[in-house]
């Protein structure tokens, strides 16, 4: 029976890239629903990519998952196809599918794309995407490919893993990281609820932001409802992490943060 | 048998939101298409997201419909599940559902989601698109639930309604406003075709636009063919309301429209 | 058996236009599978449209090609749907078919769009894309219609065609110009590498780029790798036409080039 595919990128709306993608994926596997994750990763933004696809990899259905931000395209880097106990992940060595991989619970098998009876042969090499993660995908999705037909076996030290800032925490203090701001402006820390309780900060009490040279006064609440408009609601989010917005406004804008920024958090 | 979800919302494409609701939605309801209406709805414009869907609602195929424009996350507004005669109704109780309800004949039935078992558990609870609406929507659609599985029946005095500003019309000119300004710059009003006839503009009469302190003269035609490439076409459009194009250019910007702007007709 | 419905168009993401268009197709074709190949052509932009769906035709499923850029909408421009050996094509007679028509061998039978009652009756005739070319579309791919059921069969003289600018091959230089910039920067010209052949710049030598008065240096390669960080790699794009980017950088603002600019190749 068809998987569907799960199918996130940087390759934007403007240009024909997705679709092009949805069509060589149709006539490999014409039952496959494809699911777009999303296509407005920041273009060449791995880690943003990685971010996104593991805060939606649970909630995506079993099948093939599709990810392609790919900077290195045109470079010896290795195109992969792995399975995991959750389905298929098709995508370039970047590191970008790593953390949804782990978050599944790894990956059974790896092999490397790379026998030329798989691919599309098109023009040029700049289309991967098209030629070589497309034709993966479906071929999978369809069940007319097993790994082994796409290309070698590849041992789980040859794949290039992502590396994701851990929160330093002290007596007092914890120093993290943007890890995202959403499109309302919302904001993902790499910070979690355990460290926020590591330094004595319990629901609905004060909680001091630093941000460079600047501190802001937040609330460590439930839910958004639990401040008034414009305060700063320290929350945990949709993924876990303690996240900052601003009630009807964008804590992005209000603070000053974004993706990469670094932050504290301190009891106040 | 599955039925489809039409899904409006202001996710917006940067993110993972629209792909997250369809994964969940997937799960669910396997055998249902999802069609998006649009993400493309401004952060929070409750308005026009339920102008956007009153205009495509009759183009939708029957089954469910899923609409989120939510900037009330996190407080106690109502999460809806509503019965109409075209099919079922997804949203919070803010306005959003409302006009397009009323378009077709209103609700049959009305039930706020409160049931636990058929949320998905998730961290934080500033993603009730993932975690309230698309779970109810998923399960309307697959048939798995009634209203009744989802929570109690409200009462349709206790949803809110929308309240959609009226062209006040008198003998000599029409005071309205705009209600959408569309990708291509064209301007939908909130003034019929019978309030035109009621100050005694007729087809291929000429019209005078009052915007702010500036009078604009465009002529009333049934096509844009019907004026020169610069000119103001006052024409009825696609949904019925009279709207203002320029030909070959874009009427926002030439007459300084917006949405909610308000603006005057008169004879000329 | 139902047929997949490829669509282009300009309609942008904003608005709710492409949902509609999905709604009427569902509605006229429920088994049909609908492929977005991009709604993000600039508004009005034909011939941008036109090179898009050309680039993407070959990687389409055989069926229905919806193809909607239309800035003579309201105009007696007529609405045309052919037959291809590669499947159906609805779309404005305009010149934006006209390239993708001619890939796939060029039209069988052209028909025009006229008869009413394959039309949907809509408040106004700004919406073209639901009320004509939508039904037509979802009644070809449902097989609920011929052409003849649509109207009356066209002569391909009468139908526009697109005049896409071609290259001058000097003794020494190339004169063309820019086709298409994508998503991430890359510049594809209408050029082809048996021109660059013919000034005698073979894989791996350098190449002048000129672009109005400056002079840039590139280097004629097979990947982007081949060249370093900051570099100008000359080479055959996924389309099979010379390309201008880059590595790690976007080749249009390196370079100040957009679509419609010339630019010249020389030996070097």
């Amino acid at each position: 029976m068809a998987q569907p595919v799960s199918f996130l990128s940087d390759f934007g709306t403007q240009d024909e890239f997705v679709g092009v993608v949805h069509g060589v994926i149709y006539r490999l596997s014409p039952a496959s629903r494809v699911i777009d994750i999303t296509h407005g990763i920041t273009p060449g933004d791995i880690r943003g990519g990685a971010l996104a696809l593991t805060r939606a990899i649970q909630y995506l259905p079993p099948g093939v998952v599709l990810a392609i931000v790919d900077p290195g395209v045109g470079t010896p880097r290795k195109a992969l196809a792995l399975e995991t106990a959750a389905g298929f992940f098709v995508g370039p060595d970047n590191g970008l599918l790593s953390p949804a991989v782990a978050m599944v619970g790894g990956a059974v098998a790896i092999h490397a794309i790379e026998n030329r009876e798989v691919m599309i042969e098109g023009p040029g090499n700049t289309f991967a995407g098209r030629d070589v993660f497309a034709p993966a995908a479906g071929l999978l999705a369809a069940g007319e490919a097993t790994l082994a037909d796409l290309g070698p076996e590849l041992d789980p030290g040859q794949v290039l893993p992502l590396m994701l800032p851990l929160p330093k925490v002290e007596e007092s203090a914890i120093h993290g990281e943007v890890l995202w701001v959403d499109w309302y402006g919302n904001v993902q820390t790499n910070i979690g609820p355990e460290d926020l309780a590591a330094i004595g900060v319990g629901p609905g009490e004060s909680v001091e932001v630093r941000v460079g040279a600047s501190a802001h006064e937040g609330r460590f609440v439930t839910t958004f409802g639990d401040v008034a408009v414009g305060e700063l609601a320290i929350h945990v989010d949709s993924a876990g992490l303690i996240g900052i917005a601003v009630r009807g406004g964008r804590a992005d804008e209000e603070i000053s943060l974004a993706s990469g920024r670094p932050l504290s958090f301190r009891r106040s």
